[in-house]
């Protein structure tokens, strides 16, 4: 099979794309994005595309491939973090939600019904938001991203449903520990509490300890990212999109990891500074879901915070 | 202030176009659609424009108007129906969907924040359905046209979240009884049940008698559209849906109410052919709501089958 990864030079793409690789099932991934892959991957397999989502040319180039299709699966990684897509309403727009519609489009042109995994995210729950998230609770997102996401979690169940193409949508928890540089996901400190201090970088967190996130490693999301994809779509039903699961953490216990495992020094690098445009953003989001579909049908979580350190003291081979 | 309806050459822009003459505080209304008005309004105050909302050029001239806006309030009710947007996708996304964007964009970029109504439908909620929605059921759509209006619902949330329009949304039950034609919406029956066999022509039901319909009369849409256009924005909240006061009644309580008013020989008029595409769409719909909500924010709803057959025969002059 030949894969699609759009945002395919992001953190996750590349790993979901090593994942693939280490099977026997795949002839080709093409990796589409604005930026080449910081961390080149050596496999005479993998190509890299360099585009926008929102170029409708490049994507039916890909795609439709001039009505001789070839690629039989998607991943729909492709987003502009939530932040920004706040920030810059026309850019969230043109990427999260006509980025999208360029690729279901091909995707509906080529006429070889692709299978087609979007990544959602539970930024489309948002205030007035119960005490704890169910699969029953109905998504009302209030920030642009968490909108841009729901919309396309209808646009890929409405594709599927009309036989376009084989449609599924995972909700995706905050990932921490992201490496690399902070990014303008408002989620970004959730990763960078962890990370810059282990590098010996001083944080000024935006959000106060108590703050609670619903979160998973990067371990867990790529391995669930990748069953998303290979389920049958019988194991889906009629909706399409499932909140993946995650744990439960706070501001305060991601420290107590940190300093458990890095040791006091890098805890101590830690300040709280406030930011109220990143908070105002954050306190809209769910953090305690019960995802109990999605555990039936296979997806994994982290155990604890504890781990998700380890896991990535060990994947980015980090010397304490 | 200056008023825009798209879809106001439709039976409901017209009536909701006279229901604003008939007050003092309208200086002009632009009817916006496809078709002119089958019954030309005769008023100075009226102005009819030719075109479709997905026709970004003739929006941004009426909205945008060169940068020195002058539409202060929109009743966006332009859409392709249902069943319409189930057999001619790309019609429907582009109308319903597209057409909205090009009408939301429009009001961004205009700058002077125009109040927004958007016509939205109970065709956001699909199977899997609880017994009785409420305001709180979560909106799973099953056809496209419901997933383009709740795709519309959010749209408009965000731009008001945002500050770019004043915006509100309502969920419209079926409308029955709409003068004219049959049309290609799914629920044309509901009207022509009662219409055909008035107006001496036999009819044909696509749906068995027992099929439940949540529904209201053109008077109390009307009423309920300028309402939802008059309150205050702070009468929303953070949600800006709202599903719309109806009456469930079966199609056997149709023919009833049909035979009651209409006499016996409009009833035998009356004969049931199935139409396995149409009974498929609308087995999808909800048909029985429950709407403190829209109650308590001062919506009606017509009290019965009999009081609506009444006030079409009434309002189309009908001789019996």
């Amino acid at each position: 099979m030949k894969i699609l990864i759009t945002g395919g030079g992001g953190f996750l793409g590349q790993k979901v794309a090593r994942t693939l690789l280490a099977r026997g099932d795949i002839n080709e991934i093409v990796l589409f994005d604005i930026a080449e892959p910081s961390t080149g991957i050596q496999d005479a397999r993998v190509r890299f595309v360099k585009g926008e989502v929102s170029d409708v040319g490049a994507i039916n180039a890909l795609i439709v491939n001039g009505g001789k299709p070839e690629i039989g699966g998607i991943f729909h990684l492709a987003a502009v973090v939530s932040g920004q897509a706040e920030s810059d309403f026309e850019l969230g727009m043109r990427v999260n939600l006509d980025g999208l519609r360029n690729v279901l489009e091909a995707a509906r042109l080529a006429g070889n019904r692709p299978r087609l995994l979007f990544s959602s995210s539970i930024a489309v729950f948002g205030t007035p938001l119960p005490d704890v998230i169910t699969d029953a609770t109905t998504p009302t997102p209030q920030a642009s991203y968490g909108v841009q996401k729901l919309i396309g979690e209808w646009l890929v169940a409405d594709y599927h449903r009309k036989g376009f193409i084989d449609g599924r949508a995972v909700r995706i928890p905050t990932v921490s520990v992201r490496p690399g540089k902070a990014n303008a996901a408002a989620s970004s400190f959730a990763s960078a509490v962890i990370r810059e201090p282990l590098n010996g970088i001083d944080y000024g967190c935006p959000v106060p300890p108590e703050t609670l996130m619903w979160m998973c490693g990067p371990r867990d999301v790529v391995s669930n990212l990748v069953r998303a994809f290979d389920l049958p779509s019988e194991a889906w039903g009629v909706l399409r999109a499932v909140s993946l699961p995650g744990i439960v953490v706070s501001v305060a216990e991601m420290v107590a990891s940190l300093r458990k495992l890095g040791g006091e020094a890098a805890a101590r690098r830690v300040t709280f500074i406030k930011d109220e445009r990143i908070q105002a953003i954050v306190k809209t989001w769910a953090a305690k879901l019960e995802t109990p579909r999605a555990l039936g049908m296979g997806f994994t979580t982290s155990g604890s915070m504890d781990q998700i350190v380890a896991e990535y003291i060990e994947d980015e081979r980090i010397k304490i």
